[in-house]
Order: structure tokens, then sequence, then C-alpha cells
């Protein structure tokens, strides 16, 4: 028996992108259980289409890495956890870019590694996507060298509206989510997000066609995306002091924030603390057993803060977490793939 | 002869407060050239007034910390600098109060360095503030050592609103000024603000009868104040990348950012610049200068973003900054003294 | 056709320990080629046996962490890189001890991270280790609960003489090797290390049953090792700037500095180099392809410096590295294997 | 009447000198109170003598920054304090030379924050040095510019043997001094340092004519020097943690390690201890007074640990440090002043 999935569609031209988490009123509304399609814009505004187009010449600051929302979810009150689970995340176009920023990215002087040196240069990258044969082709810039590899798609960036009134730019990953730039965040994947004001308002964009661990350069495989997901509203657990996620073998846990190394420290203690509740045990004896069965891959050293992942295999637990919502909603997106097609 | 100086006086009860630079319309408007006489509250929204006020019991999270303002400034525009000069900051109430804060300080574990400990104990000292004697009177908690301290009053938190429409928490220090906590920003000197909307939009508060250099407990002497100021607004100049002060001795630059080391190399790389455009000569011999006679002294290492400040000395200068706007506020700073009180 | 081995064995006592890397005669030497069984004690030197043996208490600091050399590899000349290959490293003992020190690991003040935080609980645990079964049993202290887990032996601490005649601690990791802490180095791995002096003198110890990555706590499953080893001298290439390591799907480099995002970038601008030489295109070109395929595991948050980890998928690449000494070592380690018993 | 002070002189030659800390048998013995007259080197060993000599061509690495010593301070055993009062620190030549070095500094990319940038250009300024007029000249590279400066003169590089048997490059800093690089380090003051070895074995070096707070471009005035201290044991008092100083002024805690903030966090973690224990009061009652009255000046933000200095006013305390060592130095300082001439 397929169940019925109710669908909604969102796709937002320029005029309705959001440039910040806070402060937008929401675009549209959705309920748990509902399964959105929702089409994202690279971290270009689209803007860099052919060779010869500069990231820094063709878009301002300002407009880069838009997102698309914020969407109201019915029922998120302050204090809920958001679920959103990721049903497929799907590259719009035949092209993937990527670039290295003047004064950006891990190996450079930036804004804030305030360095006498002059810029590297301004250099970008075209890559050839193929949906069907889930492939990205890599070509060299400065020869002929070329490489293909798999695609592994994921959204940069995925939040809610912060605490406190504040708005934040969309380049920021923190408490409420945002830049996270994690390549863990993909299809078949549930995010955790604490919600700070009613229908938590989800904005999300910066997709990638894949991404290594630590974005080094500073850009993935930026992306336009047909991305399906599906939401749940958490009630009466813990309030998240951090982003979580799940997929069918780790929870996790993720840290955001300068320096590197509080941003493992809010990773481990989340997770641990997490561990500890799922299985029983104390808070010592989860750090114990974290510090010798975690998985910690660093997701961005080159965002206004940093972000690790900290990772807990789902074998060794007997308890699911929140009520076994990733199960419910992953249960959804079989129903819609049933249902429909996966490219639209 | 005594110049007539406009005198304006803005002292907001909790209602008015602000909590966020960004996201408030003005509360009033001042033109260059008048001296406004501000009141603000402490830190702690002057609800710890006796023994026994626990900080985190009698304040909630979101009322720390209030500004007064925004204030907005005649003819401030996107672009130009906003020159604020701190003619006097006087305590206003008998006492000052210092804290502990659980999981703050840069000596405990905190949200952002998150450790295991459990948290130090909240412990509070009251101070007996003496105008007139300008002293203040530490007590230790935990026996009866006294010790009589001068007076040196400062503002911690003095910002404008921020640029591509975000609004942060005060406790923030940032490129528009915010909760930088240097004891630097005393009477007598001028403080440079980028201004990135129309009026400026500037608020401050958080005063503190003295503080060391670092905070490194997280508070200073809290205090109330009574605080006149004098602004001009710059047109022309290379817009601020960073706040910058300015007293009869040092022209002095800032950084606010984590990591420590990102803070600092901020403030020296803007100081250098600086003093290269002052004197006229290369980017790397006004380098070599300010490893030489630069003065660095630390503001904060507490708060959410850390803040450095480069000192260079004016001595070695013959041009004046930004065409001598702190001689020419001092003036105005005297006029006022002449006619009017110190306290208010 | 087998392949005769030569066959060395070295099990040091208490006085014949190293403390340092540096600063020691070599306790024996070894050919390229050689397979040496090397037994190594746990980082407590073998005196935390039963439950309450605190390691505080049984242990000096100067005492901990003691490694069997040093080796001297005949040929190994300065600026040549040593290849050593890790054939098994089987624990020796039916248990494995894990505690949390005073003042030690990522989630707590320690030494440098000087708070005023008291100490931590210094808790013990006991795992018992089934070599036949490959597995470890975690039992909590502070409950009943009890869980099985594979064992994943590895070194903590492998390093050379340092350069310039300097003398370190075990503890620390560096650009000579040493405590690197890294769940990488396993069987089947190949280490490869700067050589400073003749002879390289290599030294090696602090052997986990397995590690979570970044050694949260500080402390794996310490076990005393029978380790089997072989080594190659590679003689001609570029001198290594950190160590790097390559296993039968990656090559990896490290980088071991504080703080943690330095630890990071080392590891990348190293990886993308070897990279770049690898495939023969341009280090722009490296770097972007290192940025979209990179994995990127922290090693360890704990130690003196923090170790970053940066790997590249082999499949990528056509050329093997140092002229495939990683395998023909394998070749070797497959030749002992038949000849010789895994246990001794 | 003039007490008699024993004069002992030692000024080395190039095959006297040491290049670390550790590891060398002492090349002369002192005894408490006697004065020593010991001539220094240059950071770049006297090779950069003239415009055109590039200093990473005409010194090896491994020459730099040679020091006097080491030098065995008869009775002094681990556990002692070692106090070094500076009675004189004069430039020994009519230059001073300052360089920036490739890879090196805090505002350049490093050997450990590893970036992809070129270079910054190798530039070297020649100033002129009158040690009668107490000045130094500055003179521009890219222009007619000069200024002069008031002479300051230091020690950037003052150490004793590390503890456990380590040896390290004299570049560094750390619980045993060494390379601590701040202006605090002048005539007048009394530097305290950890004894882990018989005799102590101090070592000096790196005098600067002067250097500005961070020593950002990572060289002072580098400077040869004639240099008079005499010394003192202190015995039964509580071992130092970190090295100490204390001139007529102030006491001053200092912490030397990567990342800045915890260079910052020892230091101020050690002055409120020794603040608590001079004014006998609890550690939190000195926390907040550290916090209210401390003066935090950085040391150096270059080399390979981090230097930050906490400094608290001695007009607070009514207890002499260490039984009153300083003033007793300082004493013996003015004999020395009356009986000799203070240029040799």
């Amino acid at each position: 028996m397929v169940v019925e999935v109710k669908l909604v569609s969102y796709t937002p031209g320029p005029d309705e992108w959001a440039h910040r988490f806070g402060g937008y009123p929401a675009r549209l509304s959705i309920k748990p259980g509902d399964v959105l399609r929702v089409g994202t814009e690279d971290c270009f505004g689209g803007r860099v289409q052919h060779p010869g187009d500069i990231p820094s010449e063709v878009v301002k600051f300002e407009d880069m890495n838009p997102v698309s929302g914020p969407i109201h979810v019915e029922g998120a009150e302050p204090g809920d956890i958001l679920a959103v689970h990721f049903i497929d995340i799907i590259p719009a176009r035949k092209y993937a870019v990527s670039s290295l920023f003047p004064h950006f990215g891990a190996l450079s002087g930036t804004h804030e590694t305030a360095l006498l040196h002059d810029a590297l240069p301004e250099l970008v990258w075209f890559y050839d996507i193929d949906v069907e044969k889930w492939t990205a082709t890599f070509r060299a810039v400065r020869s002929d060298f070329a490489l293909t590899l798999p695609l592994d798609p994921m959204h940069g960036t995925v939040g809610v509206a912060p605490a406190f009134g504040e708005s934040r730019l969309v380049f920021v990953p923190s408490v409420y989510g945002g830049n996270m730039d994690t390549p863990e965040l993909r299809a078949g994947t549930t995010l955790y997000l604490p919600v700070s004001v009613p229908g938590a308002l989800l904005a999300l964009g910066d997709g990638h066609a894949r991404q290594g661990e630590g974005e080094v350069t500073g850009t993935g495989l930026e992306s336009a995306m047909r991305t399906a997901i599906t939401v749940d509203v958490v009630k009466g657990a813990e309030p998240l002091g951090w982003p979580r996620l799940e997929n069918d073998d780790f929870v996790m846990s993720t840290g955001s924030i300068r320096p590197l190394e509080d941003a493992f420290r809010i990773s481990q203690k989340d997770l641990l603390g997490w561990v500890s509740s799922l299985l029983g045990i104390d808070t010592f004896d989860a750090y114990q057993l974290v510090s010798q069965l975690g998985v910690s891959p660093v997701a961005n050293v080159c965002d206004p803060n940093y972000t690790f992942v900290a990772k807990f295999p789902k074998r060794y637990l007997d308890t699911a977490a929140y009520g076994g919502v990733h199960n419910r909603l992953s249960a959804i997106a079989d129903d819609y793939r049933k249902s429909y097609a996966r490219l639209w």
C-alpha cells in the first residue's frame, strides 16, 4: 500500500530569495508529513554561467548564496525540534561551478585572518554534470587534465530563524543551522534544528553536487538543486543546543564556531550527551565510548564559523532518537518515490 | 569666547532599551556638533541591587546589556564614518557590580569552549563608588580584605546598525562596533564607526567604572552611566574596515573576532594601513614602524568575539586623522564643560 | 614462491624505554626489507593493571608513554624519507586500559587551556581484549552497561629523531612524527617520516586496541602491542615537510600543531602538493580537486600539538607514490605472514 | 658605602654560541650576587651588516638567534627559582637590523599557518643607533622618510634548561623561558625562571634596541648587546609554572603557547594565583581584582609559541614577592653602577 503523499512545490525567483536567517516573513507554509519539492539556486545566484564570468564581478557579496524560504512549518513552536528529512537532492543543470574567491578559503589570507599577501588568483572551474550517469567531470584550468567523479549532492546551507530576533547573513553557520557546509547533509539524512520562532521559518540553498570534508577552497561543486524534503516537529524533547543529524547508520552532532577546536569540542560534547541519553549511561561513560567509537569529519574550515561533525554508529544504540522520527520520515520518502518521478 | 552648545538629553527606561544592533527604529535624532547627555543602564538592566541578587536569577539572558538608542545622526550616509567623542562618562549610582557568570569569562568553560566541568561559583562583588573622590572600593567576598581603586570609566558597548540588514545581539563586538569592552573607550576618546544605514543608528551602554585589559572574568565594574558625547560625520574618507579610536596621544585600530590571533592580525593590519596613509609611506615601511612602536593591549577575551587594540603614538605623526575631527570634537567638549555642570 | 624474510625481534624492558625523540643512542639496527617484531608497552608503562590502580598515582608524568627504540635503519641519511610499513599490530594482553587524566582531554581545562575549574574525576576503564574474536568489551564505571566493540589496533606514537639536535618528549607530535594518535596508523599502512639524522632513529609505542577520531578523552584503549613492521629508505625524493601515510586506498598527509585550524591547513596544503605532483597538475587545480574529493578526519585534539589527517583516494591517481614502495613493503608483509605466526 | 661587586665577563664567539635550551654543558659558572657582563650577538649571528645582505641568504636557519651560555648558577637546584636581574642592556654597534623574513611574522602565511600565497618581500631595515643620545633612526626602504625613535633595549631570548631532558631550539618560548620576545624584559627588570637542572643553565641573547608589543613583523631592532645581569636563587617557594617578571611597578606573569587565547589564559591564571598569594585572598577574589586592575600587553605573535604578559600594579600589594629579591638585586645593580662604567 502506498500512502498518499501531500506534495507542495516551491521554486522562488531572485525577488523571493532570502539573504539572511531571521527578519523575513514566511513565503509558504507546509505541514508535518508534507513533501516539499523546493528549487534552490547556486551560491552565485546563477550568474556564473560561462567561462569568463568572474564571480566577484558578476555577483555582489550581499547577493551571494541565496536561500529558498523561509518556510513556515505548521505547529512548530519555540523549544520544539524541527526534523527535516532530505529525500532527494538533484543537480538542476548540466554544469556545476567551483571557484577560488579572493581572500577566501582555508589556505588564503581572509578578511579575518588579515595578512599582507595579495589575493590568490580568482579561478573558476566548470564541471559537467550528468545526472543519468550520476557523475561530475572536472577539467583542470591550467592543463588538459580531466577526471570524472561520482555525484554526492548535499545542501551547504539549511537553517531556521535565530533566537532573540537576530538576523544573520546566509554565509554564517551557527546554533540555528545555516551555512554548515557538511557533506553529511545528503539525501537520506534527517537534520534536527532548534525552533526559536513560531513556524520555525526554514530556508535552504547552497547545493553542492559534491564537496570534500573541510571545503578547503571555500566552494564545492556549486549547483542549483531540485530537492525534495519532508518535515516533522518533535515536541517534548530537551531543546537542542546545536543542530544534529541522523542517517541510517549514524547519529551526528555539529558545532559551528571559531576557533576550530571549539567547534570540535561543541560537537563532541553534544554527541556524548546524546549518546548518554540514548544508552541511559553516565556522562563520563558516554565520554569514554564516544572517544573510542566516534567518527569526526570536519565540515568546513572557510566560513565565518567553522563546522565540525561528530558521529556515533547507530548499531551500538538500542533506542531510536526522538521516538523514531528518522524512520517515519524515511518511510514517507519511500512513499514519495513510489508515486512521483525523481526528476522534475 | 564660549561657543553655544546645542544640548540634547536622553535617558531611556526599560521599554525603550535596545537589545540588538540593527532592527530598531531610531529613538531620537541629533546633529553633528550637538552634545548628547545620554543615560545608560548597567549590563544587568539595573536588577542586581543588593547582596543576594543573583544575576542569572534576576535577569534573563536576552535582557542583559541593554543599550540606549539607536540614535539617528543627521547627514550620516552609508560609506561615511561616524565620529563619536566621549566627553564625560560618570557613574550614576553609589555602587557598581561585578560578577562571575556561570560558564562565562576567559578562565571558564563556556557555551563555545564546551567542556565537562561544572560551572564556577556565581559570585557577586559590590563596589562602593565615590564620584567626588573618583574611587571605587573593592570588598572581597571570601574574606574581609578591601581595596580602594581609582575610577576609570568607559563604555563596553558602542555601535551602529550592521551592514546588509543584519541584527546582532548586544553582546557581540564586530565590524560595526558593539561590545568591544576596551578600557580605551574612556572620556577624551573619539570612536570612529563605519556607517551602513542612513543616520548610522548609534547605540551605547555597558558602562564600567573601571576594567582591566582583557576583562578576564567577563565583567568590569558594571555601572549605570551619565555620559556626554558629541558626534561628527566624516565624508569622503576611505570607508572603515573596523572601528578605530583616537585620543590626544594615540591613534588606535581594533579587531573583534575569534580566534584571538585573528583579532590581533586585524587590528595590526588596520593600524599599519592607517599609519601608512597618515605618514605617506609604503605599506611594508609602515608594517616595520608599527612593529617597533606599537602598543597592543587586549580588550576582551570573553565576549562572542574577542577584541584587540593596536595603538600608534601620535607624536610620530604630522598629519591629523580625518581632517582633525578629534580636535574639533575635543573643542566642543571644552565648550560644553565651560557651560554645563559635569554631574547631572 | 615465498621470499625469505629476515626477521629481527626487539622487546625492551623499562630500562631500555625511550622517553624522548632525539637524544638517545640507537638500541638496535635493521636493514631495509627486514621485518622487525617489536614489543611495545602501553602508555602507562604497564603499571595500571587492576581496578584501583590510579594512573596519576602509579606512573610519574615523565615515565608515561614509553617508546621502543630508537632503531637505526641502515642507509637512512638526512634528507631521505623513511617508509615504515605496519604489518601487524596485535594487543599483547587480555585487557586494555583507558582513563580520564586530570586536566587532560579535549573537554577539560588543561595546563595550556588554563582555567579555574577543579579537575574532572580520574576514572579508569578496563576493557577485556579477545584477540581470537578480535573484540574489546567496554564496561561502564557508573552502571552495569557493557558493550562489545571490534578491535582496530594502531600505534599512537611513531617517530624519528628531530632535526637540529632537538629532543622532544614522547607526548608531542610534530614534523618528525611522534604522538600523532591517528587511527589511520593501523596494520596495512605505510608511514613516511623525514630523516634528520643518520639511521633515522625510529621509535614507536602507545598502542591502542582502538581509538575514535579526535581521541577526545585523551586516551584510547591503551595496550601493550606485539607489532611487526618492515621499512625502506626512499632516496632522491623531495624531502618531507610533514609525515605522510599510505594504505591501499588513500594517500594521506598530516599536520600536527596548535591551533587546530593550522593543523588542518598544514595537512591540506601538504596533500594538495602531493596530489599535484602525482597527477602532474597545477597547484591550484590540485587545490580544487582535494577540496572536492578530500576526506579529513581529525586525529587528536588533546596532545601538546593537535593532529589532522587529509586523505585523497588513490583510485583517482595513476602514479604510485615514491616509486611504489607501499606495494613493495606490502609484498614483504605478505611473505612474512606466509612464513611466520601472527601471534608471538 | 659601596659594597664590593664581584664582576664576571663573558662574550662568546660563534664557536661557543648555543642554539638550543638544553643539551649543552655549562660554559661558565657564577654565584648569586655576582654581576655578569655578558656580550650577546644579534639574531642574525651578526651576519647582516650592510644593505644587500639578505638574511635568508647569509644565515642558515639553524644558526639564527644564537644565545650566550649556558651559565651555571651555583646552588640552583631543580624546584628552585632563578631570579635574573637585568642591570643594563646596551646596544653594542652603531646599527641595528630589522627584516621581514619570508613566511614569518603575524601578517604572513607561515610554516604553521600554511597558505598558498607567495612569500612577502624579504626587506631589511638598517637603523642608526646612537647610544649617547639613546636613539635609533628608522629609514624607510621605499621612500626617503626617516624617523628618530628612543631606544628601549630588551632581550628577546632568556631561558634555562628545560625539564625532563628536552632540548628546544632557541626560537621557542615555553615554560623554561626562551624566546618570549617581550619588551618588558628591559633593564631594571627581574625575570624569574623555574630551575629544572642543577645550576639552572641560563642562556640569553636576541637583543632588541626596541620592539613594539606583539613583534608583528617578527623582528625588533635586532642588536648585539653589552648586558649586565645579576642573579639569585629563591629556595622554598612554590615551583614556578611559567616565567614571571618584576620591576619597580609591576609583578608580571607570562604564558607562551598557541593559540593566543591559551597564552592569555595561562598568564592571567598565573597572575591571579600570585596576587592571591601576595594579598592572602581567595582565588576568586584575586580573579576579580586582576580582572579590574590587570594590564595585558601581548609580547609576540610570531614565534613558535605566542607569548602574553599579565601585569598587576605593585602599589596595591603590601608584601614583596619572593622575600624582596627584586629589591636586593636592584641594590646590587646600584652598587655596580657606582663602581663600573656603563659602557664596556
